[in-house]
């Protein structure tokens, strides 16, 4: 692995692990057993990681919103997505769990982020269209919109909820937990079969938390 | 009023208007027309102004909470309840903005919302309990954990969402909305009379919000 790579993964997983507050620049050389100065020839402090380590998040993202363009027509295909865009997140997990906090201190970042937020909303609005041309959801323009806003918001917000209740559940869980509460958002409008999918989503989620 | 009082209700005003972190001390008492000393008389600094500020929050908010046992029987009790909720947090509005934040840098506030977040939980739980126990509400108990973390996540992150989605809609549009996304979540659940409620809703909101 180059040394460029090897600082970033390392810096995110202590930034997942221990906070990204709990962390400088030279904490981070200490981990990988770098000089200060080996470090800053790569990156030339904390803020040049944390963005690079954004780049590659938004990178990632990006692929995921746009691979799904008329492919999820099945309640099945919806649900196994929420866990690929959620694990996405996951991975990302110190940025959205202070994300007011690290949106003030980077601006750059949080025009980037209102960026790909409203890419994400149009990925959502996509979806529901498609559902709906495959007859599997039935929703007006007004309740669709609102919709789109309390998957976008759930989607958003579900590691500063966890944190803020300070329940830290173990990471499988509390990913099957939102993914549980998306498509909770979108069966009740999803006729009969929405109310089967959810219960078969609810014998899933009982053996996968307890 | 009393020169503490006033001291608080600019403060407040402030924090909301141009956001707390751009406010000092110094600010707040020239927008009061006060000596530093003086302030400093009344609130040993900004830390004391925001605890004084949380305290008439917290206390303002348990009377909400507590105050509707058994009173919330109908969908429109439900729907003004929602107004009265969000109106009271759309008062602290400098706090919810930058939840995250705050709460790092003021543990013991952050054990308080801890707490009030678990009252306003068990509140939301006995609400949809009343509202099962009056035929309006038809839920299984996973679906009720679920709507109600829904709930409790709309309440405490609509005012995250908009800042961070930039759009600074006007204050009454936004708490229109915000309720409307609430009772959205719940009126799937209330059968043949939701439909018809949100439908009431749906129109009150367009003539609301243009």
């Amino acid at each position: 692995m180059k040394t460029r790579d090897r600082i970033l993964r390392t810096s995110l997983a202590l930034f997942n692990e221990e906070g990204e507050a709990a962390q400088s620049a030279v904490d981070i050389a200490n981990a990988l057993e770098m000089s200060p100065g080996n470090l800053y020839y790569h990156f030339k402090g904390k803020d040049a990681i944390i963005r690079a380590l954004y780049d590659g998040f938004e990178h990632e993202m990006r692929i995921i919103l746009r691979g799904t363009r008329g492919k999820i027509t099945s309640i099945e295909d919806n649900w196994i997505y929420n866990y690929i865009i959620l694990e996405e997140i996951f991975d990302f997990r110190f940025f959205y769990r202070n994300l007011g906090e690290l949106l003030a201190r980077y601006p750059d970042l949080a025009m980037r982020f209102r960026t790909l937020l409203a890419q994400k909303r149009r990925t959502i609005t996509d979806l529901l269209h498609d559902l709906k041309k495959s007859n599997v959801l039935f929703l007006d323009p007004p309740m669709q919109e609102v919709l789109t806003d309390q998957i976008l918001s759930a989607m958003t917000f579900w590691l500063s909820m966890d944190l803020i209740e300070g329940q830290h559940g173990e990471p499988a869980a509390l990913i099957h937990k939102t993914v549980f509460q998306i498509m909770a958002l979108v069966a009740p409008h999803m006729g009969e079969s929405g109310f089967s999918a959810m219960q078969a989503m609810t014998a899933y989620y009982e053996t996968q938390t307890g």
